[in-house]
């Protein structure tokens, strides 16, 4: 079923670099986190993925004709497979860009990247716009000069992770809180390239089981959250305020996050999103449908991009 | 056309009391806000008004026989105007009532009333969850049980004013800052009653050529006042940040607010509030389309009540 829908997409599914230099075959220990995957990944990985660069040297290098996945040379962690797509994705930065800073761990390593290649003089002439007060510290630490959609309400590119990937290139985002303003600034970007580990496939929206972040204004959340537990487009959700400590998680934007939780993929995403952006009181939601332009897919057998 | 425009309306126009005790003919000296009352104003005074109350006895009684409006008895102020409003509409409250608390200068004359009703003991067992802080405060100086949208979810009666009425009851809300809650509590009310002066008559929401609110996000303010300004549904508006001295206003909600001025009514208000309420960072807008289910109107021939 999820090789049909896969099939059916619209996207494209490439392998990344002709002349890869390495083939990569790897056992990932987070066993638990991969069983979330789900059919989507089953179908990427059906086909032999390449890696365009071997990955700062971590990476065995191996003949296409190699023994099968069982032998395994090295254990790529998660962060690795994140930093892996994300060094991809800096591939599509160009001098001169004006660049959507994303949020989050993956985010990071693209930030962090970008820094380094601006220091070696390989990139020039970058403006980056930050989603969040967290990513634009770390920019601004590692030399990346920083704008606002006010100065610049054009971007060329934006480049960030996501919660969750489904077959038609729809994301769940904020589980970082960023939610809003990372929806503003990929709004307004020309390309939208999500980077991403392959734990965060998922067959539909909503089905890791993990949270879909819902921003509110504080003003009587009680009363929000019952609603959008309520709401027949996401029926059968769990709903529950974030917490830090034992207080509300306060966004950057003063508000706060109700987290939804599903116990099966949302049925149909676009008629959820219009829902919950109906409520009044309710500020935005992580549903991130039709943005994404490409996805970067760092995965146990290699990296792949997945375009509209 | 506005003529034609209110006959075809959904909407009825009724006198209030067949047992009125006076019909009141005024001068009002505020003529140019009564230029801005336009047709729909002239369609509804085409037919005699009659007030049901001696409005605290600054009214003179007539006869129905009475001089034409140019023998002027009595001048009432706006807040005259108001006051008999505010007075009508706080006949639709009964004891045990949960009531949505509204907020401006006309809804406050309907908080007043109600303190003095259960003061007198007249009504009991009132809740009241106020739309604002300044609200709240004087609905506790006056008396009034307060609850939030949290406790008490579900709301028999709101009421409060507007900015602007059009003729299929269709409001702008807003210019006191507490649009949010506002439509937060009265959509979750029952029945909504509106209360105006004849000045916030209008052939189409805009019409009156004064603020139409809109609650963003601090966050890149410029850009969304800019994507506002250029959205086509609201072609033409002018936006500015709304100040208080020379910092912007902020919201019950930490919010700013950009006002939109119009030079000629919206053209479809439904497909306005649906552009500006798509746009990331917009957290609500001053258009309450569907929401009135009747508008009491204060005017100098008298008191009107508008019903769906």
């Amino acid at each position: 079923m999820a090789a049909s829908s896969f099939s059916s997409s619209s996207c494209c599914c490439s392998h990344i670099s002709r002349n890869c230099l390495a083939s990569i075959f790897l056992t990932n220990t987070q066993q638990q986190q991969q069983q979330r995957v789900g059919a989507f990944r089953q179908a990427l990985i059906g086909t032999p993925l390449r890696l365009s660069r071997c990955a700062e040297g971590r990476l065995r290098s191996r003949s296409m004709a190699a023994s099968p996945v069982a032998s395994v040379a090295k254990v790529l962690t998660q962060d690795d497979l994140k930093k892996l797509a994300a060094d991809k994705a800096v591939e599509y930065v160009q001098s001169g860009m004006v660049l959507g800073l994303g949020t989050g761990s993956t985010a990071a390593f693209v930030v962090s990247k970008i820094g380094e290649l601006l220091k070696e003089g390989k990139l020039k002439d970058i403006v980056g716009v930050p989603t969040s007060k967290r990513t634009a510290e770390q920019a601004a630490a590692v030399g990346i000069p920083l704008s606002v959609l006010d100065d610049h309400p054009k971007i060329d590119l934006a480049i960030d992770g996501a919660d969750e990937v489904d077959p038609e290139l729809n994301l769940v985002k904020g589980r970082g809180g960023a939610l809003l303003r990372e929806k503003m600034v990929e709004a307004a970007s020309a390309k939208f390239v999500v980077v991403v580990d392959e734990t965060k496939l998922v067959d539909g929206l909503g089905g890791s089981g993990l949270a879909m972040p819902v921003e509110v204004v504080q003003f009587c959340w009680k009363y929000n959250l019952e609603r959008l537990k309520n709401l027949p487009e996401v029926a059968g959700c769990e709903a529950r305020l974030r917490l830090e400590g034992d207080k509300p998680y306060v966004t950057d934007n003063s508000n706060y996050i109700v987290d939804l939780y599903f116990k099966t993929p949302i049925k149909d995403a676009r008629a959820a999103a219009n829902a919950i952006a109906s409520l009044e009181g309710v500020v935005d939601h992580g549903l991130f449908l039709d943005m994404a332009t490409a996805v970067i897919i760092a995965g146990t057998e290699g990296v792949t991009i997945k375009a509209k």
